[in-house]
């Protein structure tokens, strides 16, 4: 595999590794990474690609690369590994996710995004497990019924990271705070449902334990919940009463980082749902802890969490597009290509209407509760929820290699059909319907077109930045500068700039009751406590009034 | 292992991970990087602790605990791996060191690094060798003539980690840059070292096998700086061109990490010194690419990058802690706790003796070369110096395991006696040469008392932000602000505070001319091509005439 010259300077000793092929592996990932990084920045003009098609396609290709040189043998260097994406990739993007997550829009469709997350997924769940009993049991493909089940639990499996790269949470800040807040709860119905399969006979259903699966899943959640603001909370009290800021950055940054970890692999340990811990913890670290340290650990957390949040997005989708050539379930596959079409087939199909079966019933519930008609979501919103929680990525894949699996390999015929099968939908699903969201969003909300070209593509370039202060005061360079790059932030987390939908979104009265009086707990006991912003004690000149404007949001 | 909530809940099913026990391990580690942080920040005022010891102190003390809590089975959740500390823990640290470094000074000594580096190891290898072959020969341990060649190389390698927790770069420049650059160049030496060991006919040793050897190590150094320096240029290269900042922060603090990450991989893969290699690359990457970005972007890689090597050195000192209590070593050892204790003895006397043989012989040599007084290593200088790289560390360890241990087992008596002895010298040396190291400093160069209460304890407290900016225009307060920010940079990474010392060492004439040439030559191939301070395209109200101050020991 390209290792000539390493081989040849083998002679010398190796001194540092034992394990060789490990630092192959590495190095070929990392380089494939910068690749993706430059050529996703290149075709970024493009409306139709984006990052994690292109390495997704990079993948593929070097896959085929690696086949070739192999001679056939292998395709990928690294069997695909759950800990991998669990451990390390995962954690990440959820928490990056609940750090820079638009809070009021999160809380204002909280019951919404429960109703879809825990109920939408069941519904998703049934008629996919419903559907491939009826269809595959004829097809002589040899799946006992727990495999029927986990199917349904595979594909009902909404996968957070494909909804972070084809909406854009300011374009769309309702669809996205939709589908993606979703995602988070149906990690907790998965956890649940995994549970279920696995542990109960589901041939003999009864109340009791209906009840018993409705009780651990409220169990679940509670308990993930309260874990990530527990973790949360007391990393600002940690910051809060050391105040690191007056020493180090370094610590405080560190300290940020491993409580926001900690939370993941903490729910992990309890076996809760580590995806809604550490989102819980990121919402809280951006309200509290995010405060109380210096600017420049506010800059360094921003920037890192999510730097590495989109290198694991785009590591995720390399190495499914390098997965995809699983030569040794495709071959086993071969013998049989009519039966692996349809089987893939079907199950895309079953996607689609297990989608649609709960978007749109549950949508015309959740706008029956809403009184002003701005608030209730619109048809053309319905099908652009549908549309985008449509892919299915490495969570799906990560769970067919469990179930249908011994640490990676499998010889036989359903068991790889399946393998192949939940491959061909994960590329089938994010080049196809990942390529056509970006035009969906477009085509049906219109009005949302103009407001991205103003803040998505320019907002981050320098001169943009200024559009929003030239009438603030500018003594100096040095201020215009700070000025700046508050400005860019205000971009990004605040809604400081008029957006129509949102100016609506603010007038509603029933939310703002609520909010007001979480407003006066927060103020009374919370940041007190815990700081947050403008419950640091002031220094003068100190960062603190540098930052009124960001998370605009959590003062209207 | 305090599992009993965990396996209460444990009927659930675990979704997310096949291996639990990785898990457990984890979230204990992320744990106790928590509390070494805090617990360091607290004890930050006393002058005798530091991180390191604070960190060794509590991995000790949790592998008493888990000792207790299992039985005696077993003291440590992980078996020491070397994959885990060369692939992932030093890099980072080692980058970090060379994007932070003083260049100047660095490059004023290379010389007297090269020395120390490359004939100093050297001669400490053959002294600790003939010691042990002396003394250990008759105890009848049970070593073939390749162990106590191993025994050499394993106490003659110094840790550049430990340097860096116990000097400091703004009190002491000149030690810091001699120890910390031996320590690099000693990575080369130990990597022709262990080849020559397990490859030669040491026995008969001539003048061809000796020129092998040689040019191994020129062949070595030369392509090791060379990859780290080609892959440095790069990153300026890709970033300049594409200008990345006016589109995404994250793209290029992205590209940074990725880039500096890869070309310690690279190394590896050629079977390089991979420590120059990433050494060299973050000098690069600090004189080039770090000038090319955004001023987002400069806060976030300095930070996120000092921020990963103090965490990644913390854990180090935490995981050598809780592996010193290696029970199955210390088992077989037990029956002849005499031998252990001679060994060990002997070992620690056989290093301060090595590194007395050439520090004091080689600083006399470099002092022959210079003319003027002051730039002569003073015998206080070099009995700091002696001391300072005396400590023994996680590489001493690696190499231990990596030859007297099969995946970090063993059952032959020689091999755990001196398992054990180098976990007791690594104790010992870092406990108390660490300990004693800042009062030595102290005792023997008290001018460098008063400069460092003036830099390091307060300098990152806002207010001493403030002092040097007193005579500066203060229009506004976000223009404060921004002063401080710069102003702390100043202090960590430039030398515009005057200090006796730097300011003697700018006068001298010899080194000024090459400097002279260098600059020359940078400013007009280099910079042009590769961008850095002053060579980025101007935008009005852009960072860069922001960073005039930082690093201004490149421009004098």
């Amino acid at each position: 595999m390209g290792l000539d010259m390493g081989t040849m300077l083998g002679r010398m000793a190796n001194l540092s590794t034992s394990d060789h092929t490990s630092v192959v592996a590495i190095t070929l990932f990392v380089t494939l990474l910068c690749a993706c990084i430059v050529i996703g920045h290149l075709l970024e003009e493009s409306r139709w690609m984006n990052e994690s098609i292109t390495a997704l396609i990079i993948g593929v290709c070097t896959g085929v690369l690696i086949l070739v040189m192999s001679g056939g043998k292998s395709s990928h260097l690294l069997v695909f590994s759950e800990d991998l994406f669990f451990i390390y990739l995962l954690p990440p993007i959820i928490f990056n996710a609940g750090f820079q997550v638009k809070k009021k829009q999160f809380f204002r469709n909280f019951m919404t995004i429960m109703l879809f997350g825990a109920i939408g997924t069941l519904i998703s769940f049934v008629i996919i497990s419903l559907g491939a009993i009826a269809f595959f049991q004829k097809m002589d493909i040899g799946l006992a019924i727990g495999d029927y089940l986990a199917i349904g639990a595979i594909f009902a499996a909404t996968d957070s990271v494909c909804t972070l790269q084809v909406l854009n949470q300011d374009e769309t800040p309702l669809l996205y705070s939709l589908v993606f807040g979703e995602g988070v709860v149906n990690d907790a119905t998965s956890v649940v449902l995994f549970n279920a399969v696995q542990n109960f006979d589901l041939s003999h259903i009864n109340t009791s334990v209906a009840f018993q699966l409705i009780g651990n899943f409220i169990y679940l959640f509670i308990s993930s919940t309260l874990l990530g603001v527990v973790t949360g909370l007391l990393s600002a009290y940690v910051i809060k009463k050391l105040y690191f800021g007056r020493h180090s950055t370094d610590r405080e940054v560190a300290i940020m980082m491993l409580m926001a970890y900690l939370s993941y692999m903490l729910a992990e340990l309890f076996y809760l749902s580590g995806i809604l811990t550490v989102f819980f913890c990121g919402i809280v670290m951006s309200h509290y802890t995010w405060h109380n340290v210096t600017e420049n650990s506010r800059v360094t957390t921003k920037h890192t969490f999510a730097t590495l949040s989109f290198v694991a997005e785009t590591f995720i989708f390399l190495y499914v597009g390098m997965d995809a050539l699983d030569i040794e379930k495709w071959r086993v596959v071969s013998d049989s290509p009519k039966t692996s079409i349809s089987v893939s087939a079907t199950l895309l199909g079953l996607t689609l209407l297990g989608r649609a079966a709960f978007v749109f019933p549950l949508s015309f519930l959740s706008n029956l509760t809403k009184k002003s008609a701005h608030e209730k979501i619109s048809f053309k919103q319905q099908v652009t929820i549908w549309w985008a929680g449509l892919m299915r990525g490495a969570v799906s894949m990560a769970l067919a290699y469990n179930q249908f699996t011994r640490a990676g390999h499998t010889q036989l015929r359903g068991n790889a059909i399946l393998i192949t099968s939940t491959i061909t939908i994960v590329l089938f699903s994010n080049v196809v319907f990942g390529l056509l969201t970006k035009p969906l969003v477009r085509f049906l909300m219109p009005s949302s077109k103009v407001l991205q070209s103003m803040i998505s593509s320019d907002s981050l370039t320098p001169k943009s930045f200024m559009v929003p202060l030239l009438g603030e005061s500018m003594d100096s360079e040095a201020e215009l500068f700070i000025g700046n790059g508050q400005a860019s932030e205000t971009h990004e987390g605040g809604q400081s700039v008029v957006r129509p939908s949102s100016l609506r979104m603010l007038l509603t009265t029933p939310t703002r009751t609520v909010h007001y009086y979480w407003r006066k707990f927060d103020d009374a006991f919370m940041r007190p406590v815990f700081g947050g912003r403008g419950f640091v004690p002031y220094v003068p000149g100190s960062p603190t009034e540098q930052s009124v404007h960001w998370q605009g949001e959590d003062k209207q």
